[in-house]
């Protein structure tokens, strides 16, 4: 029997997609799937792809749900979640799968109606594609899906999403929501602010420099790019929802790069070996490790 | 007939052996390969390798030479050449294979007897690999090879060279040595500071981020690491080497940072999406060029 039985997902993009094609591949999630969004085009792709039983640009459908991911931007969620919340039927669990949690826990608590459970996940999987036909159903194998259950959600709910994320593939870790987004911050928030500005800094020193780029971007610029082609709204609202802790690690980053600066001004052979052979060590488990 | 009668490599290490390897299996570039290093080990194993005719750890062979590449790192090679300069014979060509230029040209130039020819180049090719053991011959297949002759560089020794890097299956391009460091600093030297940086950072920050950097690294964290793994001599050479115009491109590229961090923390939303917009751009065209 599959986990639920009626699984809705809202903003069938990248991750959306992804969750209706394993739903539709494995008929592990859901006997039922429900696919809303605000845009009839989007709609219509996702009838033509089969990913969806019904299609909806109306919130009402979520009395019908048993689970509901809200897969949108991080900054409309509490919209969504606000136009959803006088549908949802007690013992329906809702979850989001945003980037960050910063205050959207607290704001979504306060729009749910009793009984109601909030299970805050994020799935660790993406690529720089979005949109409906971005998706496929291994997306998640074997990458981690963190959730970050808020102090009222019940054990119960989250015994489910575990299972959830795991019939999608993915290793389950439980984590905190502050512990989430400093993590969060120095291994994709940081790293993506720094590839976009890489970017728009050879873009602005002339053009050049912008086509010496494109000719030889394989000498170690092209490995900072391929995160550079993520969406802008998405990342706009990463960067904003995460600002004080995002703004930390990189005067942390800052400090360090001032330090390297520091050592090359000055010639210090010795500082500037050392901090090589310090960075180059994490690589090292990297490939050890066997994720690089 | 191949391009040289006899080509004596010093260095043959992962830019050095894969010159050797090339050279062995089209058969073009040299009759004879004589190989130079200070470790007697790393001699035995290119001899094991079969990379080489004869080895040596002195510089006397170079007066059997018709072209001699120096393949060491940046600042090693002005003490290299000032050992085999008494040893050079009028009409040899020596290269160095530096990411850097510098004050390299000057030096080098005055430590060369009359009648000897010097072609720096630049193979825009490598990985994050050294040693004897790392090369291959198709090391250089389809990138480029920049050259950037000196204003005493006779047009005969640029042409040989120029077959030289083609026959290793490179695509040459002249260069003047200041533009060569600024678009180096730009494509190459900066990104890997920011790598070698980004892992310091982390590594800095707690072992929970460390270990939580090993686990979630393919979010964005990884893609900055690769070129990480390099060499520190290498690095540290090819830094202090082209200190000032590195700097300034630092500056640039921190301005920039500068610029975002205000717009996340003032909540600036058009001025973040525009500069990730700006930044994909490069991306965009580096995927429509193939070259991402
Ligand atoms: N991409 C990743 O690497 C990644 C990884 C983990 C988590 N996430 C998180 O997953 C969520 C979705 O990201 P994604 O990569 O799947 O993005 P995506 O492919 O761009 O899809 C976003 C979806 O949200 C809808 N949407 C956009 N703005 C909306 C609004 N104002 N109101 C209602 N719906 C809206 C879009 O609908 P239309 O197409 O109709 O505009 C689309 O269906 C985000 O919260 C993101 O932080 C992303
Ligand atoms: N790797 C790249 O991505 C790349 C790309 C383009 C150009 N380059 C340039 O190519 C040159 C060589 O780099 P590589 O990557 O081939 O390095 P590598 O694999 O580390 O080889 C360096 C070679 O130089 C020798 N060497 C080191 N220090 C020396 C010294 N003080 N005196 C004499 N010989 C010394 C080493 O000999 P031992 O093994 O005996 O120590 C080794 O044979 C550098 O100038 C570098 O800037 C590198």
């Amino acid at each position: 029997m599959p986990l639920f039985k009626t699984l809705m997902v809202i903003g069938p993009g990248l991750i959306g997609s992804s969750i209706l094609r394993r739903a539709r591949s494995t008929g592990q999630l859901a006997e039922r799937l429900i696919v809303m969004d605000k845009e009839p085009a989007v709609l219509k792709r996702i009838e033509e792809l089969g990913l969806a039983d019904s299609v909806t640009t109306e919130p009402a459908m979520a009395e019908e749900a048993d689970c509901v991911v809200v897969s949108v931007p991080v900054r409309a969620i509490e919209n969504v979640v606000r136009s959803l919340s006088p549908h949802l039927r007690p013992g329906t669990i809702i979850t989001d799968v945003a980037s960050v949690r910063g205050e959207l826990d607290s704001s979504i608590l306060s729009l749910l109606p009793h009984g109601v459970e909030y299970v805050p996940s994020h799935p660790m999987a993406g690529t720089e594609f979005s949109g409906p036909d971005a998706g496929f159903a291994e997306l998640f194998e074997n990458r981690w899906a963190l959730l970050i259950p808020t102090p009222e959600t019940a054990p119960w709910a989250c015994g489910k999403m575990q299972n959830f994320w795991e019939f999608c593939g993915a290793r389950v870790k439980f984590i905190k929501a502050d512990e989430h987004d400093r993590i969060c911050a120095m291994v994709s928030h940081l790293p993506h602010l720094l590839a976009f500005t890489i970017c728009d800094t050879a873009d602005n020193l002339s053009s050049e420099m912008r086509s010496a780029v494109l000719d030889y971007a394989a000498s170690g610029f092209r490995d900072f790019t391929r995160i550079a082609a993520s969406d802008p709204v998405m990342w706009r609202d990463i960067f904003t929802a995460n600002r004080d802790v995002l703004l930390e690690t990189l005067d942390r980053f800052l400090r360090d790069v001032q330090s390297m600066a520091d050592a090359i001004r000055d010639g210090d052979d010795d500082a500037i070996t050392e901090k090589i052979k310090r960075g180059r060590s994490i690589r090292r488990t990297l490939i050890q490790n066997k994720q690089a």
